[in-house]
């Protein structure tokens, strides 16, 4: 069987989203999440939120509520990978490696900082007035991200390609200086993203103020949707669909059936009024039970934080080794491995490793200690020297989940630094 | 008693240090160590020696060697805090925290960078060819290395004021925004740096092959002092000081005495293969221990490895917290600790604690957790709740070493995270 196409989506922590975000997004975002032969990593872009906002309770708010609707539309934390990008360490270590194999030509063709100097040229003020170094950067911190977990396919609409692009080109100047260590990702382009109509028929947008809410109470959607602007026909008169807001809306949640059921009631001259109701009962269908959801994950904000802390534990797993070989191959080594002249052997032999030995209490003992000697892990006393190399054995095969009754991870170290251990054994 | 002052001072990883850096930087700055009423910051700048040198096996050689040098000379791990910069996780993130609150204006302006632009120019090719994001962000990197310890003063060349210029911008940008959470550090420079002449009589560079080694074999020495150019002056002929650069690398090292000893000598018509003799012995006195102790840590990289993971661990104990502390300042918080509309007390509530309980084996033990109820700490059985509960105080009191025998750290956690959890708590 081939190895899981790796897909990767960052979700900007701020704002709440709204139906056109759920219909043209979301929805689509979490679908996909379950494609056979995927493996799906969503991460909250909280780095990304500083860049922009300097309101610490709204980005603290924000990553509440993105987290809570993604998961309350259903993104199951068993099945992907869902983790917020700043209990990640290695991404602005990764960020600080790229940023050195990172022409800064690159950076100054990025269309988000011409924008901004286009701005500023127009108003005849400095071109880089109000650009922090933040923006500027931004897409080296977004290869990183992406890189760090070796991600081919990235869902992006087409505004968002250059960034993909400006990951390749870093990727392959590190690979180039450095050897074959990361994958040179690719934009996957949505071209059909549904745009939604808000209600007052304008593409729908906070900045319209013409949204319909995701997960506000019932009764504020029902209000929103009564708003949503149609025009002067009486009940009884035929009404055409097209350029229809209200029809547009009911497309996008109802069924081909349904569809056309609503149809022939515009044709038969339904009340606007009639019609909303109609609009409002299809929508509250679906979003009912993910707004309960909602309003309990929202209740429980120590749920998520347990969710997103066991994803970053998880995709740190991912990112620990990764980094190990990256700080290798750029030079940042244990100084215990510096190969003495003429004496390489003595640096093949740094690595981590196995010690066995028995105890006063005459049990059996294993430590597990890294290239420099320090402790990794301690086993607990074992019977016989066989049920310790048996120990080992699971442990060096199957990781420490397997031996996790019978070893304590050492003080001053983590499992992550055990699992890159491990890895730098069997890849010796 | 006041509070010490802290000196901080980053360490090239590049080249091999020679006399004129011992003279001119490396001594002063070890004598500068032992100051009464200072605490000392020396780290080995590693993430800077990438943005210049893309050959990992220079970066790890480089970095050994210098650690050596300084150890060699007397720097005292014990008595300052010495660590390499790639050993601290919370550098790379403060550099993020901070890239999002300096004005890119602000890089336009560095020195290095205009250099190349300048350079570029006059070349006729375009201003950014040859220029890293690396070199450009460098002066974000330093801020982060000097804000992290909250250094009081920067010991520099007047070359380097800018950069403790730029690192008060960027910190007093970061206060504006989220409060006082930073020290503005000041420069303090030394207008009196030695700068010794090279066998040529040119200053002393390695630029300009004219360099006297620091650590090379002795005999290595010897050649090299024996090839300082002299004049033609005849032995028993009178010799004059000015301008002899034998005599000037022989006042570096000697005393006022000796020195007058010399100069006598110079008068009485000293020979030059005597005086290089003179001068080969004087500095041969100083350096020889010191060459000892330098090959005996070059024959145990371990050993220097296990100074600087001691460092860090040590130093992070106080960027750990810090990093915590500016974490919540910008937003990137525990979604536990969110207010709920109206129910502040509950934010509050949200804090590291200690859970006492007793098992089924009869005794009694506690648990510490974090803000969102993550195991960091479990502990042994006590004979009585009295215990566990003085365990517990001692504990808050003096931190983890005091009750090392009797508590674990849970996997996935580690003592830095104990240590700020434990600060988080007491400063509440």
């Amino acid at each position: 069987m081939a190895a899981p196409i790796r897909y990767l989506t960052g979700i900007t922590t701020s704002g709440t989203p709204h139906i056109g975000n759920y219909v043209g997004a979301l929805r689509p975002a979490v679908e996909a999440s379950r494609r056979p032969g995927t493996e799906n990593f969503y991460f909250l872009a909280d780095y990304h939120a500083l860049i922009k906002c300097e309101d610490p309770l709204r980005v603290q708010r924000s990553t509440l509520e993105i987290a809570a609707c993604w998961l309350a539309i259903g993104l199951d934390p068993r099945q992907v990978h869902f983790y917020r990008q700043s209990d990640i360490p290695e991404i602005p270590e990764l960020t600080w490696l790229l940023t050195c194999v990172t022409g800064k030509g690159l950076l100054n063709r990025a269309h988000a900082y011409k924008a901004q100097v286009d701005k500023n040229r127009a108003a005849n003020v400095d071109q880089d007035a109000d650009v922090t170094a933040g923006l500027f950067m931004y897409p080296v911190l977004m290869a990183a991200d992406i890189l760090m977990f070796k991600a081919h396919k990235i869902p992006v609409g087409r505004d968002q390609v250059q960034h993909i692009e400006m990951a390749r080109d870093i990727a392959s100047s590190f690979n180039h200086l450095y050897g074959e260590h990361l994958v040179l990702p690719e934009a996957e382009i949505d071209e059909t993203v549904a745009l939604l109509p808000g209600t007052d028929g304008r593409k729908m947008s906070k900045s319209y103020d013409n949204v319909l809410p995701l997960f506000a109470p019932r009764e504020q959607l029902r209000k929103q949707i009564a708003s949503i602007v149609t025009d002067s026909r009486a009940p009884g008169e035929p009404k055409p669909v097209e350029g229809s807001a209200l029809f547009q809306i009911y497309e996008a949640f109802a069924s081909a059936e349904e569809t056309a059921q609503l149809r022939q009631a515009y044709a038969d001259g339904i009340s606007w009024a009639d019609a909303k109701q109609v609009l409002f009962e299809r929508i509250d269908r679906e979003i009912a039970p993910m707004r309960e959801r909602y309003d309990q994950l929202m209740a429980n904000p120590q749920e998520i934080e347990r969710i997103l802390q066991d994803g970053a534990r998880r995709v740190r797993e991912l990112a620990t080794p990764l980094m190990l070989e990256l700080r290798r191959a750029v030079g940042l080594r244990s100084l215990a491995d510096v190969a003495q002249g003429g004496k390489k052997a003595k640096a093949k032999a740094a690595l981590p490793s196995f010690k066995q030995y028995r105890e006063a209490d005459g049990r059996h003992y294993f430590k597990f200690v890294d290239a420099a000697g320090a402790l990794l892990l301690q086993s607990s006393g074992f019977d016989s020297p066989q049920d310790a190399g048996r120990a080992v054995a699971r442990l060096k095969q199957d990781g420490l989940e397997a031996v996790r009754s019978q070893v304590h991870v050492a003080p001053g170290t983590d499992e992550a630094a055990v699992a890159a251990a491990l890895q730098q054994l069997s890849a010796s």
